[in-house]
């Protein structure tokens, strides 16, 4: 096996998970080093996913400190967390300092209590740092910013903050922004490297500062956050507390996980699978989240069963409505969730106003009838032709075109309602749609059915 | 209406679109300056986009160009066209060179062919650079890409790079990153603003120089530039061409769009309504793309029909089949779409490396069978409660806990073989999902209920 620790660039690449696995496992320690020692960061984060905690740890054990860090902050929380619970308390205490505070937040929130403490305490004024930033929800700018901030005083020159700049380079996240605070910390403006190298050093920072900076409060939600600084263009947003003073700073790359995580969320929820399940996720954790929505989703399954249930003797008169009855529900369905799409995206990009809902809904209740015209109009051919049945035509044609306008309304309503009553427009929206769908279409058509077999036309 | 322009910041925001819509058609130019004035560019924004296009075009039109071309930048590319279509050409040609060139590129793509060569030829040096990136495909790395870079040489002192960044810093849409290109102008490293500060000004490029840069091709797909800049944390990417060449640089704002982009074309993609619907695109846009997969649904839907029809005379035996039907069919759609959603945003996150897809598929169907048990047994104890049939709740129960399997499996098969065969694997997926459920759900219940009844169990 010695020959495996020569393994050039090119071999470590076309390594498989189970190779990587192995090696790290079970090779020396000096071995294993000059095996990572040729990975980057990233691609390393990647493998160690697929590694289970043991190996994983051993991995960030035998890295140093800094490289230990790049990789832990590549890595989902939970997976760094459990990587880092692995080395000796003193090692891993080397890798928290040297990971960005936000980040070393989020992965020691997911250790249980008296291993994140005793990794803090290990980690002197680094742990003190993250002890505070986890006084904040996670979801909150709080919970997401860094502490490590520059600010500058307005009667400062130029050439000063440069220099303080520099000093503290090493340590920031950003650069690019400078806050300008008052003798109490309080953010009244920005200045920007630009405004910086531009203005000759004697400025006073008074002179380049542009006071109309914007904010965001330690307890703004994360989407919030995400969408002032991809509205704004901005690289980053200050965070004050209910006092306006600076107390820290979320980055534009922590932002775009953001934005992906919500993303994620959105259409997750939307099928009532777990909000936060990922595809790596522990199989009984994706089993948990999934079957709730699945047994609420019975339950509205079974209240449009019983809507059948009531038409059991006109469907024992014409069989045939049982083959046509799941099109017509299948299409509302269908052109709901189109509808419901399309709203949930505008709600996440903030383009749905409050009180512009109304018009949103009619303008869906439009295309569902368009809609509905046409494909209702096609469906009635197809079956009066393939039955020999006018009459079903037209049940199944009016059946579709009332159902689908009513999906497209209800498309636009069920997520714009869960978010005037405070809820995530996203949550289970499909399964209430379904559920809308099936009632209106079974009713609609075995309804109609019915009639027309008394009036003796079908 | 006079006194109109004497409105207060306050209640200029608290004015309704209709209210704005009025006043901007109507009030005297210069009114509608000062109106204009007291609004920041991505409020006004907000207000444009509900304008009709001629007051849109008023609007722009009256703006001094720099602020033109920051509302223009907020808002979509087809409405920011169409309303810098409206005023005088030179007075557009002025607005087009205060724009970023990407921006412009975008904007003009919109415009019709005559309208477009006009306005880039009235623009000057301006419209030439924009001419060039209309070259490349909109969702690439060059249709992404401003051509505006800073780039220096290695023999260059880090004094040298600053004068030459502080000369350009007004036009330049970031000066973080400053790339090393050598006399052919290939790319051969980067400096960032946090070595160039700390460095003394005496000292060479060469010596603050990080040669591992990481570059895209002028081809390199939107998403694949997204996933380096999100992975890599960096605030932009340099653009080369084919011989090696830097050409330009995506920045992260942009990167941000495509990335909220490419999750509204996922979830759209799903149900079938259209990639880029918003929920303002014109009527009849939106009417168009949904409409094409409303039929293939209902071809679909037609198919599971026909399975339904193969076992009319079963149903005719026992009409209560048809009450549960759905249920079967409607549970396997959901559990399949949990599926499909997490897969789906694995695979847009790049968690699902190739070749791992079958692990995927072995996982979800694990997860199926598992929730397909509960939910099965549940179900047919219901059923045999209800109805006092122990043979129906054994007959549903065994259909359910089959198409909640498969259905799973198939929730993860879709989106997998897509990809593998090259298109988008949101694409439709929901309703090839939904046609094995139905076809699956339909042919396991009423194929085992025709057995069962045969043989005198039901």
């Amino acid at each position: 096996m010695e020959s495996d620790t020569h393994l050039d660039h090119e071999e470590l690449a076309s390594l498989t998970a189970e190779a990587w696995s192995d090696h790290l496992a079970t090779l020396p320690a000096d071995e294993v080093r000059a095996m990572l020692a040729q990975v980057e960061p990233d691609r390393l984060a990647e493998v160690v996913r697929m590694l289970d905690e043991e190996t994983a740890g051993r991995v960030i054990g035998l890295l140093p400190p800094e490289r230990a860090a790049a990789v832990l902050s590549h890595l989902p929380d939970e997976t760094a967390a459990a990587a880092l619970g692995r080395p000796a308390l003193q090692r891993a205490a080397e890798v928290v300092q040297e990971l960005d505070p936000d980040d070393a937040a989020d992965i020691v929130a997911e250790m249980d209590g008296r291993q994140r403490d005793a990794l803090l305490e290990a980690s002197g004024d680094a742990g003190d740092v993250i002890e505070e930033l986890l006084y904040y929800p996670e979801d909150t700018a709080g919970g997401l910013m860094t502490p490590e901030v520059l600010s500058v005083r307005r009667q400062w020159t130029v050439g000063e903050a440069i220099d303080a700049i520099r000093r503290r380079a090493m340590e920031l996240e950003q650069i690019y922004y400078t806050y300008v605070v008052d003798r109490d910390d309080v953010l009244i403006g920005v200045v920007t490297m630009r405004d910086l190298i531009l203005a000759p050093t004697i400025a006073l920072i008074d002179d380049v500062t542009k006071p109309e900076v914007v904010s965001v409060s330690v307890d703004t939600d994360q989407e919030e956050v995400a969408e002032v600084i991809s509205r704004l263009n901005l690289l980053a947003v200050p965070v004050v507390d209910h006092e306006g003073r600076l107390v820290g700073i979320v980055t534009v790359d922590d932002v775009i996980d953001v934005i992906q995580e919500e993303a994620s969320e959105d259409i997750q929820r939307l099928v009532g699978a777990g909000a936060d399940e990922r595809i790596d996720s522990p199989f009984l954790y994706a089993l948990r989240m999934r079957f709730p929505w699945l047994l609420v989703n019975l339950a509205t399954a079974f209240a449009a069963a019983s809507v059948v249930g009531l038409f059991e003797s006109t469907i024992a008169k014409l069989t045939i409505l049982a083959v046509y009855m799941p099109i017509v529900a299948g299409q509302g369905g269908n052109t709901g969730a189109q509808t419901m799409a399309v709203v949930i995206r505008g709600l996440a990009l903030g383009e749905i106003p409050v009180g512009q809902g109304r018009r949103v809904i009619l303008r869906e209740l439009g295309l569902g009838l368009a809609n509905g015209l046409a494909v209702g109009l096609f469906t009635a051919a197809i079956a009066q032709l393939v039955s020999g049945r006018p009459g079903l035509g037209m049940v199944i044609g009016a059946a579709m075109v009332l159902n689908m306008a009513l999906a497209c309304a209800f498309g636009a309503l069920i997520p714009l309602g869960l978010r005037r009553a405070g809820f995530d427009p996203a949550q289970a929206s499909s399964i209430f749609l379904t559920t809308v769908t099936d009632i209106v279409g079974f009713t609609a058509f075995l309804g109609l059915a019915t009639t027309a077999l008394r009036l003796g036309w079908i």
